[in-house]
């Protein structure tokens, strides 16, 4: 069941904080990565590469888990479970706006030269858990 | 497969920095939540209480997966993957061990008053990833 973001958890979303994200590996193990995350309305946006392991995770198994506490308050954190859905479209877009948030570039760089598609994930939020 | 904790793994778990920690679900989805974390040798340590969720999740499936992402570093990062077992024996002298590491308190305060068993959470690596 789709449940919707508390103010609390949209806020902590619109700041440029690192998250931590977990995929299920094919053998049900947890693979967690630091990502870059924002919101888009009631979901939430992570930017992933084709291919990447948390991309072919995600293609066999859509459920994701994402943990946000604030480096200036580590004991307040933002837990999310929801399910993923990919798509190419807005990929570019989406890690440019990123890199404007979380480094003040105008785009993101890190890509250039390169032949990696970007993704963006969206996260359909099915349980949200904030702790103050 | 057991695995030795690199040097640079082994520092990053000797410095106060806080880690994304994940079980898995009884339906599989990783939980997460953030956590002191230390080292014993090649072993990780982490400090629970009798009965929290991720507990009892280590209970019924032991394999767990943790983060570290230094604040002022957070494109570093260290994954380990591994398998957990769990003891009373050293609760309290872990937290205590973790207060003043985390806290630069001589002990730790938060289970005063309360009936909370403290539980020694020791992680022995079978992955470890660490990323410059």
């Amino acid at each position: 069941m789709t449940v919707p973001l508390s103010d609390a958890a949209k806020a902590l979303l619109d700041e440029p904080e690192f998250a931590c994200m977990a995929t299920i590996e094919p053998d049900g193990q947890p693979q967690l990565s630091v990502v870059w995350i924002g919101r888009e309305g009631d979901e939430v946006v992570v930017s992933t590469i084709k291919g990447r392991r948390k991309f072919t995770n995600m293609l066999r198994d859509p459920r994701v888990t994402v943990l946000i506490f604030p480096k200036d308050r580590p004991y307040s954190y933002l837990e999310i479970r929801g399910t993923a859905t990919m798509t190419e479209d807005g990929g570019p877009e989406l890690i440019d706006r990123f890199a404007r948030e979380y480094r003040g570039t105008e785009r993101y760089t890190g890509d250039d030269g390169t032949d990696h598609v970007r993704v963006v994930v969206r996260i359909t939020p099915t349980r949200v858990v904030t702790r103050d």
